[in-house]
């Protein structure tokens, strides 16, 4: 027998404010983070390990929250832990003390989120598996009970859900073979940071279009003039063919958001992202209704899958744009892909930051071969940093994530990135914090 | 000039799980918790006391993320934090980094919620005033502009609320002289917990009848069988003329709310409270038009403005239970309370859990006096309990509020009960985890 013997959560935190890579309207300064959870066994051979994403400030406060969500982890037998991956997750989403702290929602949920993907992580590494086949190895049944129900019932019955998924059993394979041979489509925002000069963005959106990319995104928000321009040198570069996204991080009120998309119409933008704040499905319904046919897509910070049911309900966005790391995991991820299966709208996840790439390949390859069995009108974001420090890094040719092969979610870090970039310790911050202090003194 | 020399965040809990008082279908054992901030400054007589509240773990996290909250403010110069209390909350919410943790909701907005409470209490002390009438020594222009109307100008513009709060203006004084003689109505919540057995049950309602309340609330959910005969005992004891309200605490989809509901409606509840998650502004709205004319309140767990602006969009609710220390500070609360104006729905705050009814009763009050000028379909929530811990306790009589006139937010407690009650090390807490060990041990 197997047992989980420790949880080590660590504050990993990179520099990435030092290079304006991240930076948009609302994010001006991020040092990409992460609340790293790795889940030690008494098998030295078998660990977890998953995360959930943060922007540096407050990782700390992740910590602490993923090390109480972990603890009844501690001593548990791991056939218990990984046979009933739907228990293992009720079990830690259910102390009701913590739960006053969302529910589901915040800096709990992130922790259960980086928690939870680390047994996922487990899980499908016992199995051999890379995550996505490991999904693939429940029965429609067993995904269905395994995923959170709890309050979307009135939208999607897990009958209805078994249906769903049954309907796409038999042509699995199929679209197996085919993503073999094409890899998954993504886009690229490494272009566009709001913090890149004309130039850099010129040069980075011609970089694009010469790998492969059929799609670009550029940040917009912070001034309209600006925004004009940039998505005018964008344009030029791309052509009329590719596809031009726009992301403006929340910064925008409902009716100032329509105005200012209304603005950048001619430039003849896919999407826009974020006009507002993540909360208000009723406003992005509002703005979806005013600034068609451009789309609306929002869900990086999409909190829940209420949230995403309720946008749902009322047609508030063309694309579903959910987080690995902000769900609470595969529990929670499955509920959304299959109402948005059920809705007809197509789901885009958010990737960049530091691993989020690694793990969205897995659900966006699971999504089109067990869920939604269509590309129509998907693409996956891909943002080209931080993967050097990851042991499975994502690989993406020609516009497209090829399909991984290693076991487990691809969230495994190398153990000298951890050691060097752990916050406020590690090599790479206690130099810094130590340098910052001798200047405060001189 | 007076400086801010130091804030102190102490993680008080008290034992509550231990008599059942407090138990609902959803939180079975809660012990209420106070993430109590201290603003200390160079004037030894002045000092601001805030908090937010919580049920037990997960307390520590909320204290080390309203100490990071809180930073800011160290060394300022309390006339500039004092003097513009929009831009302090302002500036204190602005970092970005902490915002990815939300945006506005789960700990890091209840540690907003916590240390700008502290603030607001603070600056009622200096002008020597409670905080009900410090809030009326506003102008309405001064009032809207401290407000946080990002993400909701949609459905309100601040010159819309200037408008609605001078309408107001001049009749301000007949009310106050009103509430002088009336108080504030309110209920009570300590009759119908779901650990109490029928006999207390029985009983307690016929203290509140006794009492002078003509509300009392139960809560449901847990079984139909035991709630069907609860809500029997309390409509007999509270005759016709009384109103009952029931509470599920969140525990049904939205669906299963209809038909429990109906099933209930014989015994011609008033509101239904929290029957679904509280993020659901869709699902209520669904609620709401299925149960009526039994009303649908929720709130408690309103993570923001954003929510209650759909709950309003949507018109989801009857009642609105907006919680002070959930929401952050009066600079969110006094813009849910104008929306709420605006839309016609009466607030009625949520309170109890340990300090809640000393903040809601300034609320109310201005509420009354200030926005709203109505008292139909209002009434305060009070539970007594924990009351004992605060230098100025709020004061029920014939069930209503009476006006409180200490200076501040009356959220400041004895040194002695903080003392005792500081998780882990204060004595209360010391002697039992001693304890707990030395059964585990033997």
């Amino acid at each position: 027998m197997t047992f989980i013997t420790n949880v080590r959560v660590t504050d990993v935190r990179f520099p990435t404010s030092l290079s304006a890579a991240g930076s948009d309207a609302m994010n001006k300064d991020g040092d990409y983070s992460a609340t790293y959870v790795t889940i030690e066994t008494s098998d030295p051979t078998l660990r977890g390990f998953g995360f959930t994403f943060t922007i540096g400030r407050g990782n700390d406060i992740c910590v602490s929250a993923a090390e109480l969500r972990a603890k009844p982890l501690l001593g548990r037998e791991l056939d218990d832990v990984t046979g009933d991956l739907g228990a293992t997750y009720r079990d830690l989403k259910s102390d009701s003390q913590l739960r006053w702290l969302g529910p589901d929602k915040g800096v709990e949920h992130l922790a259960l989120a980086a928690v939870m993907n680390a047994v996922w992580d487990l899980a499908a590494r016992r199995a051999g598996l890379p995550l996505w086949r490991f999904l693939l190895s429940f029965s429609p049944r067993e995904l269905v009970d395994l995923a959170d129900f709890q309050y979307v019932t009135d939208v999607l019955s897990k009958d209805e859900a078994v249906a769903l998924l049954e309907a796409q059993v038999s042509t699995r394979d199929a679209r197996i073979r085919e993503l073999d041979g094409t890899g998954y489509p993504c886009y690229t925002t490494s272009a566009g940071w709001l913090g890149y000069s004309d130039d850099k963005l010129r040069a980075l959106c011609q970089e694009a279009v010469d790998a492969g990319y059929k799609h670009v995104k550029l940040k917009v928000g912070a001034d309209l003039a600006d925004d004009v321009r940039r998505c005018r040198i964008a344009r030029e570069v791309l052509g009329d063919d590719a596809n031009l996204m726009i992301d403006a991080n929340q910064v925008w009120d409902v009716d100032q958001a329509i105005e200012w998309v209304g603005a950048l119409a001619e430039f003849r933008p896919l999407w826009i992202e974020e006009p507002t704040s993540p909360d208000d499905a009723v406003g992005h319904a509002t703005i979806r209704r005013s600034v068609a046919p451009i789309g609306v897509a929002t869900g990086e910070h999409g909190m829940n899958r209420v949230l995403f049911k309720q946008m749902f309900q009322l047609g508030a966005i063309d694309f579903c744009q959910l987080d690995a790391a902000r769900l609470a995991s595969i529990n929670e991820v499955v509920t959304v892909y299959l109402m948005a299966a059920k809705f007809g709208v197509p789901v885009c996840p958010h990737a960049g930051g530091v691993g989020l790439c690694e793990l969205v390949q897995h659900l966006s390859i699971f999504d089109y071969v067990a869920v939604s069995a269509s590309l129509d009108g998907r693409v996956t974001e891909f943002v080209d940093h931080l993967h050097e420090h990851f042991t499975a890094p994502c690989i993406v040719e020609d516009g497209a994530y090829v399909l991984p092969d290693a076991a487990g979610y691809s969230a495994e870090m190398f153990p000298e990135s951890v050691e060097e970039y752990a916050y406020p310790d590690g090599a790479y911050w206690s130099l810094r914090l130590e340098q910052a202090e001798a200047e405060a003194v001189a």
